[in-house]
């Protein structure tokens, strides 16, 4: 279904988006007096001049897909093909001049994501997947993502963005999983789905997320061999809960330990 | 002091673990199972190689200088100068994948740290200083680093390895600090520090580190313009509590919360 003009299109996308970014990430020094005044926001800048170099070149090649930004809302969102754009999801990151924020590039027929990227324009990693295959270019060289195989929730590594952001019962439910692994990391928003599919770590469990947190990233751990579904095991393409994990048996487990 | 041979030797260090380092990065999924039975661990086996590497020169180039390393232990502790190795800070990112780890190259001249280097082989960024000055090579071609201003804690990013790693009375000192800032940060370790030199965040809040936690960090922020001390404001040679801040503002109104 998704044909290799699509696929290629996703780098232009990440290149367009990559240059647009750049010149605003590690940029506070400079700026700082500014920024804490409020008259100048490296994140709020670098998302939209982003996102109108993405959709700019969607425009021009498919005039009649849809898009869904973060910064610039939705357009033609009744067409087939919609394109779902974070420009920087992981704005924490950008503006403490970590590398770990990237920018989400997904594409949904008729509401299903099938085709998704995350660049991180510093390192020059690219993740990308389309339901049934994953891969990734940067150093090292370009090769195929798998998930790696997990027996048990105690063997695996969680990650989440912060487990403060997680309230009542929501709290109660991922404190069930984390308590149950063998290692947490927080703070690494996307860039923890692309090690899910890398195989690196295990899973994982956010909450709170908005579609385009999470559509370009399903494609790419699917593809990969791994599972994302909200909460209760269904699909999470509009956000909410979710649930990513590199192994089903990891999966079934952290979904009996979100039930409770 | 710090003669410009001594300078250049840190890169050819650097050079030298990178190589030794990189192969195990990211190579869970291949070993995998064979890791968890305990026979094959990456960082391990990655903290002896790079280790290894940088002894062989320096026993090489400077056979009368002494090394504590993490792996390898002390030798030749007597001499005016000591290297002082970290093949790896921060093993819970190098197990997961992600690019917040380093390789920490400090020298001491009669116990005072004079020359340190953060090494990130997979981005290839090293931050490195020598106290009166400090500079950065890596992407974006090289620059000299430098501290942000901040007036206030209010203003400011904190990072920390984990605030779950403070118990009892230090737990207390750290929340007042915490309870402060704009914003805080968990599990980047070395990365966090390189951030401070380089102006992204303002302070890192830690305890319990070991002197190769710490010596080749000192010589980059103070070389940035920046100033590191343990909680009592004297000198964190040896590990221990550590307050590293970029604004010398910060630091007083940091160091009074962390007494109480």
């Amino acid at each position: 279904m998704i044909d290799a003009a699509l696929q290629q299109f996703l780098d232009t996308l990440a290149d367009a988006a990559s240059a647009a970014i750049l010149p605003y990430f590690r940029q506070s020094t400079a700026v700082d007096d500014k920024r804490l005044k409020g008259v100048f926001d490296p994140v709020t800048e670098g998302d939209r001049a982003g996102e109108r170099a993405m959709r700019a070149l969607i425009n021009a090649h498919y005039p009649d897909h849809g898009i869904l930004g973060e910064e610039y809302g939705a357009e033609n969102l009744d067409a087939d093909y919609v394109w779902v754009l974070d420009p920087i999801d992981g704005t924490r990151a950008f503006i403490s001049g970590l590398p770990v924020w990237g920018t989400l590039i997904g594409l949904t027929f008729r509401g299903r994501p099938v085709l998704g990227m995350m660049a991180q324009p510093f390192t020059g990693e690219r993740y990308a997947g389309d339901t049934t295959s994953a891969w990734y270019t940067g150093p090292g060289g370009p090769r195929s993502l798998a998930v790696r195989p997990r027996d048990t929730l105690a063997e695996s590594t969680l990650m989440t963005t912060s487990p403060f952001l997680f309230k009542g019962d929501e709290a109660t439910a991922y404190d069930r999983v984390q308590s149950a692994v063998r290692m947490a990391r927080y703070g690494t928003d996307c860039y923890a789905y692309a090690m899910v599919a890398a195989g690196n770590i295990d899973l994982v469990v956010e909450n709170g997320l908005q579609a385009y947190d999470i559509v370009a990233l399903i494609p790419i751990i699917e593809g990969a061999g791994g599972l994302v579904t909200d909460w209760s095991g269904g699909p999470c393409w509009q956000g909410g809960q979710v649930l990513a994990c590199g192994d089903r048996r990891v999966h079934a487990e952290a979904l009996e330990k979100l039930r409770g």
